[in-house]
């Protein structure tokens, strides 16, 4: 089973000139899906407490993830959508700035997290949930990928800042 | 373990009056996340072939449930963040109007699906989300929800168009 065969590549989404990586069809298919949770999960047996995971697409491989390992789940979501107390971390995006948001009751002093979301590309996403977890005073213990794009500064971000990267799968601009 | 406990209520979330159900202490319990997991799963296991899960919290809970029983799982997205071809349905809220999206070729003719969101209230977009499979072709077994609100027309909604309603537990509007 290759992961990455079952990734589709959709030519200008969501504007012209990007390359999409489209992981539904991989989602779709019940080996892919397998394949992915476990490989996302296996390496980190027994070295983490919590799975947190990155919404949207980050909440599909995360929850599965944290039930594969049998640790809960924290998702670190949009502005506005989480009911409980929680603090924010602002990022960069190309145009503009973004926000992600945890509960601050989700990640215990001393924790072990694994951070899981789709897609590595920049970085900044990933980097501001690291933040938001540290700041809980949780440890990260690596942020898990189903698909890298190189040529972008995403592992070199995480990797300045630290924090170990895991991805089963790379594409470089001209895939 | 009873799922129920470890939902935990915010009053006056996202606006005043409303008794926000909050399930994010089950998720981030190891026992409460493989517990519901399972309740939500083996009704169905050898009885579907794919799970379709509601953005977003529908995606946390589906794609586990997917997993659980070796089947494929399908995203259904709020509008524009698909990138392949795909069809869309349009709900009533209270206020204004809601959208559901899916691809079009993720349920084959005849299959059978089951659709998982965390919560039901009105039923409109577990409805929209059925409405969706319909249309690709595929038959929804049922569907499945962490938290019933009763007091609210979901369930009626649901069993009225013939949609089979399993869900975790219950809360009242005074609970």
């Amino acid at each position: 089973m290759n992961v990455r065969e079952l990734i589709r590549t959709i030519p200008d989404f969501p504007r012209p000139g990007i390359r999409f990586r489209d992981i539904t069809p991989l989602l779709g298919d019940a080996d892919g899906l397998a394949q992915v949770v476990h490989d996302l999960a296996e390496p980190f047996r027994g070295k983490i407490d919590v799975v947190a995971g990155i919404e949207a697409r980050g909440f599909i491989f995360g929850a599965a993830v944290a039930r594969a390992l049998h640790v809960g789940f924290v998702p670190i979501r949009k502005p506005g959508k989480l009911p409980g107390e929680a603090i924010g971390h602002d990022y960069d995006l190309e145009y503009g700035t973004n926000r992600v948001e945890v509960h601050v009751d989700a990640v215990a002093h001393g924790e072990r997290v694994l951070l899981v979301d789709d897609l590595l590309a920049t970085g900044g996403t990933a980097a501001a949930g690291a933040a938001l977890v540290e700041r809980l005073g949780g440890r990260v213990v690596a942020c898990a990928f189903v698909v890298e794009l190189v040529g972008l500064p995403g592992r070199g971000v995480l990797e300045g800042r630290g924090l170990a990267v895991h991805a089963l799968c790379s594409f470089t601009e001209q895939d």
